[in-house]
């Protein structure tokens, strides 16, 4: 059975929300590619009957407990007197602590100051862990075979700290079998309707395997998990599941690595040599947007055109002024004409456009609000799809974008 | 006493890290903001016995439970269950959901598949939250004076049924007198600079007057706070406080209420009845997204081009092939002639254009990565500001834009 871990997170600045804490996520993604199995994380207030109470129940659960926040010198910081309580003993000044310390200190040009000295009273009997980077080194003590280790809040101390020290003592300590994960990336279907598609497979699955449905905006990301003593073999088992999952989900699964649907798209433009251009109205950027956040998609994305106003649809990207005034920019023909004609302006094996009315204002009875017009062109194929999405602008928005990008990725493959 | 809430996140997917939860940051926010007091967070997986264990620990402690996570359809979903065990009941098809489900199905012309209807099987005796975005309703039980409200995971869904339903509904309930917020949003100074400058106003504030720092990307929020039986005369103590800290801060307030900054600036625009293009290039859209985030601003904003190759930067904007060659796409010069050239071609008032190295890679010494150049140019008056931020491309891109929201603002002030 894997290893148990807990995190306890310590901090009033968390819990009011001023401080979003990003160091139980990064923690937890490294104990889980060690294959340690974080089971909970707690995040408490700067007090100590509270602090005690989380290490018990903690102790009871886990055979490691991580502790970040409330390690500095000042009179809020909590962590060290409750550890002295816990384990039932107190402070002593280190000395190698303090010579590292001073040394920090001395590398920086900077006085070593009385409360910065107070870093080096360590509890007696723990173990001090090297901070490379700042002055609050980490405690690393034991109780009936549970470890605890406190460190630092502050997120790149914690992180040089973790990487450096403590996760190759973890290893060494804790570490038997392998926990492996699969990936099947999913986009364009509902979370509902791909649960009934591969409901016979999931039923057939080994209890060993775990699946979880991670649902985001418009995908829903299948993950399997299964761990064992020969990594090879928990790999296999999983790839194995996998390829059996495929043929219920066809072409909805875009990817089988965790990658993101603009990673892909990247993926396959790069692959077949082929450039994009974009014309996007209610979408105001987003698309591109996300096709650029991808690094070194200069090298596929050529640009794009928001052509907010009905005149800059006319006059830059050369749309017929008879089509905007029949067919409304609404519509099938203007993001036809828009996909061509953005493709040409540009130069480009590709060109998508995007019309639709992204709200709160704007919609008719006939294109009510959330209505959004798709199309794809590449010089031989030509496509066009209408959607309906939501009355919101922002998910209108982010929804239209994931279709187009969807929409591109079925046409590459 | 304020009222004290417990988070509870439920999730296998949070404690593998492989879902950052911000969902329990935003919540924080929000109930901080009501005066509600955050007393603890936990991050529970998918498992009947722990989740059990925690309502019951969660409901010796605080006066409302908040569980976001496990709301789903599917057979990993473990929330509804376990709140029926918890409360002694079961669950019975709500029909007032089913309608409003069938309805969000119809509107989107999709098929209710039967694990949908699922979603309005709701514990017997407890209250259904709407879900308007979303097919999973929120839940609301009581038992001995604790409240019990289950949200879906998915942070759009999460935050649009709280920020609508359950936010008023926890005031009406838990709020006593008036709490009342003002705001000062500020942008372009960094936190630890605008601390120094409004020491001397922070350190006369009344003790009963909160004062919250809350950065934000480029950004620092700061809110002060207050509550008392006569609203008039807490929002007039407010209001005084925040006069007397303007002029410490002069233009780098944006707002005196709690407002984007693309929002101030659509309202400047808007006012001064003048029209904005946009070429962006390294932020590849996400300025112009930022711009048309905002319902409306199709009345201020014409469009923008994105033209990431240099041959579209010479083709589509007309930036001189010489300038391009001499000074490099990233320099002075060229974001000059593109701020001017995109008013051009888009007849607006003002132009603004953006060019840098995202990342991770295209520096060099003399440009590394994370240099920006971001101008302004409206027919009387240009401006052109280097920046250097981070070697992080998404950083870039955020912090690049956000640098040129502020620009823009303090140009149209």
């Amino acid at each position: 059975m894997a290893a148990r871990a807990e995190l306890i997170t310590i901090g009033d600045e968390i819990l009011y929300g001023q401080t979003l804490d990003t160091n139980s996520h990064w923690i937890s993604g490294e104990l889980d590619a060690l294959g340690i199995k974080v089971i909970r994380r707690t995040t408490i207030p700067d007090h100590e009957d509270i602090i005690l109470k989380a290490f018990e129940e903690a102790q009871g659960r886990a055979d490691m407990v991580l502790i970040t926040g409330g390690l500095g010198p000042t009179n809020d910081d909590l962590t060290k007197p409750c550890l002295c309580k816990f384990f039932g003993t107190s402070l002593a000044m280190n000395n190698d602590v303090l010579d590292e310390i001073k040394t920090l200190f001395a590398h920086a040009g900077r006085e070593l100051s009385e409360l910065s000295k107070l870093q080096a009273m360590q509890p007696i009997g723990s173990k001090s862990i090297s901070n490379r980077v700042g002055t609050a080194p980490g405690i690393w003590m034991e109780r009936d075979n549970t470890v605890f280790i406190s460190m630092p809040g502050v997120p790149h101390e914690m992180k040089t700290m973790m990487s450096e020290r403590i996760l190759p003592l973890l290893k060494d300590r804790f570490i038997k079998g392998h926990l492996r994960h699969k990936f099947l990336r999913t986009a364009g279907i509902p979370e509902s309707r791909l649960a009934e598609k591969i409901k016979p497979w999931e039923d057939q699955l080994p209890s060993h395997i775990k699946l979880a449905y991670l649902p985001t905006l418009g995908q829903v990301k299948l993950r399997l998990t299964s761990s064992g003593m020969d990594a090879a073999l928990v790999e296999k088992e999983l790839e194995q599941e996998a390829e059996r999952c495929r043929p219920l989900l066809e072409k909805y699964i875009y990817a089988t690595e965790n990658i993101e649907l603009e990673h892909r798209v990247g993926q396959l433009l790069r692959e077949q040599d082929k450039t994009l251009a974009i014309a996007e109205s209610c979408t105001g950027g987003f698309l591109s947007h996300l096709i650029t956040s991808i690094p070194g998609s200069s090298d596929y994305f050529m640009g794009s055109f928001v052509p907010y106003s009905n005149k800059m649809k006319e006059q830059l990207v050369h749309i017929k002024h008879e089509t905007l005034r029949e067919f409304g920019a609404v519509s099938e023909q203007v993001v036809l004409e828009l996909a061509q004609n953005v493709r040409d302006v540009f130069g480009t094996s590709i060109g998508i456009s995007i019309s639709g009315i992204a709200g709160p204002t704007g919609g008719s009875e006939e294109k009510p609000v959330g209505t959004v017009w798709i199309a794809y062109a590449d010089g031989e194929k030509q496509e066009a799809k209408k959607f309906v999405f939501t009355k919101d602008r922002k998910l209108n928005i982010q929804f239209s974008a994931m279709a187009a990008l969807n929409m591109l990725r079925i046409q590459l493959e």
